[in-house]
């Protein structure tokens, strides 16, 4: 008998234990689901307070088109869009609630859009960090920022912050040792952006995305997201960009939790290493753990409280919306994920 | 600056010009797609023949149930199955014409299913390969064998071989150094077979399921198939298993094509190398040529004319099933899946 180069390369890959593999189950939610002419995505992840599950999510109403030659028409379903919230009482059956965060008046950093928010508890106050843009945003590029509401109480009132905590950076850079991406922008862009309290201090991980791909088309790497951290001493800033940024070379929206002492990710949709499961104990430096497929795209993670327990606890269940390509009709709705029961641990 | 392990790893990445990336479009077709009570899944190839597409599918009816107790009883969706066939003018909307192979009579070798057929066209011939089960195949634990039928004209009919052309090694062999795979049987079934005529002979390609998974779980490397070759001088056989097998480590339904002198191959929902496009030049030993996402489950490609001209054009379009975790209800149907436009090299 003899070896094909597919079984020599296997016999290299790093085997693990299956505590960090999964595949996952989806079905539809009540409350967040289709409905025409609205959109709902990119949901928070999911907290339990009191009793009751809550969930804040980009809400948007109206058609778009990318193609408009009027750059003050709604361009993308996050586009003119505001962040509402939702509670349940076990996950599935979802009641909307109202808006959490609004668009800002006439001038200000987040006159057009605010979105994409991610939810973070901690010391008995409650944060979301979302994407904003100015009334010119869009026309300058998909120009976002980063922001900062706190609240004392889950419901509201919400405070932003009076500027962006996270702002594109000219002065970026990319790997310039990838020769692809030579001379490209890194933080061209910041998106997605996700906060945690770790190691004492705050952690802010957000996408990145090149202005412009210089080839116009992926190379063997996908497309051009990939993950950077800035951290902060204070929840409110100022977060410094890690040197290390950027601190994955694939993934598109940030899916994490917090494991023992350590962050762990899901990177899907893009680059060399998407559709894997990682660990970085340093919250920086990740390792790949595990290959998935079938990932759910956009995901906002319940926040279990026994993540500690096991790899995956963190990733339990959440929501998500699917990607485009995936989605029914042109209205984004949210969808619940699970991991399957036979690869829980706990 | 600093490099995270991420950028250092990305740095040892392959690179690719883009020839071998895409990304896929989805969606339903008229005439194949949902419908309450019947089951179709698992298109072959499709081919143009005088103007017209043609397509051949698992089809049957009634409900399944896998747990039931009475090993006779319907127990999968291709379980009493036969193979049906339909035709297209453009692709999209599709006219069911009948059934194509229909199961065996009592004792034969496809007394209980026929199913998950391809096809191929040479030399003015058209052959069918396909599963089979014989009245206990279930029974003794999915113990299905290969079929080929042939046929002077594409609309049959079409001509059985005696005997099945493939059948289940007990014998057989998995990756003995490869440890959590340590004394399995490879090839302890043989499913999804693909014919080719390529450097002058026959190319069987084909599943191999392990009998059961020796710690009832995955391991980092996912699940539990691989990908076998059997050749032939002749196209009734014998095929004989090739001494490489398994010539992948990685990859659920065998999707193929030709592309020059060699053979290109998606891998999709298994292994470590799960959702890569590969090819061989000599058919057998595989290299990783990109890395893509949200692949097409099950397909089943357009035999394109022009496959020649890049390396995706043989994966231009085809038909496919969504797998049961994203198909909507319990019947399976068959939708369409496009590279998108913007990655097509002709």
């Amino acid at each position: 008998m003899k070896k094909s180069t597919a079984t020599l390369r296997a016999e290299n890959y790093p085997h693990d234990n299956g505590e960090w593999f999964c595949e996952f189950n989806y079905r539809n939610v009540k409350g967040l689901g289709k409905e025409e002419g609205v959109v709902r995505r990119d949901p928070s992840a999911v907290i339990l307070v009191d009793g009751l599950y809550y969930v804040w999510y980009t809400k948007s109403e109206g058609d778009f088109n990318s193609k408009s030659e009027n750059i003050y028409d709604k361009q993308f379903p996050w586009d003119y869009a505001d962040i509402w919230y939702a509670t349940s009482k076990d996950g599935y059956d979802w009641e909307e609630q109202g808006v959490a965060i609004g668009r800002g008046g006439q001038g200000s950093y987040d006159e057009r859009t605010v979105c994409t928010p991610e939810i973070l508890a901690h010391d008995g106050k409650f944060y979301l960090v979302y994407q904003c843009m100015d009334k010119d945003g869009k026309y300058r590029g998909t120009y976002e920022t980063v922001a900062l509401a706190a609240a004392e109480h889950v419901c509201g009132p919400w405070t932003k912050s009076k500027e962006p905590i996270l702002t594109r950076r000219e002065d970026g850079h990319w790997l310039d040792d990838y020769e692809t991406y030579n001379d490209q922008v890194f933080e061209g862009t910041v998106h997605d952006p996700t906060l945690f309290f770790y190691n004492d201090k705050f952690y802010l991980y957000y996408k990145c995305a090149l202005q412009k791909d210089k080839q116009n088309k992926p190379d063997f790497a996908g497309t051009n997201t990939r993950w950077g951290a800035a951290i902060a001493d204070k929840v409110e800033g100022p977060y410094i960009p890690s040197e290390y940024n950027p601190i994955t070379n694939s993934g598109h929206e940030v899916i994490m939790w917090q494991y023992k002492d350590g962050m762990a990710a899901l990177l899907n949709r893009e680059g060399p290493e998407r559709d894997t499961i990682q660990y970085a104990k340093d919250g920086i430096n990740f390792e790949i753990m595990s290959r998935i497929s079938h990932s759910p795209g956009a995901a906002g993670l319940f926040r279990n409280p026994e993540a500690d327990k096991a790899p995956l606890e963190g990733l339990r269940w959440g929501l998500w919306h699917p990607p485009y390509e995936e989605r029914e009709g042109r209205w984004d709705y949210i969808r619940r994920f699970d991991i399957r029961p036979k690869y829980l641990q706990n």
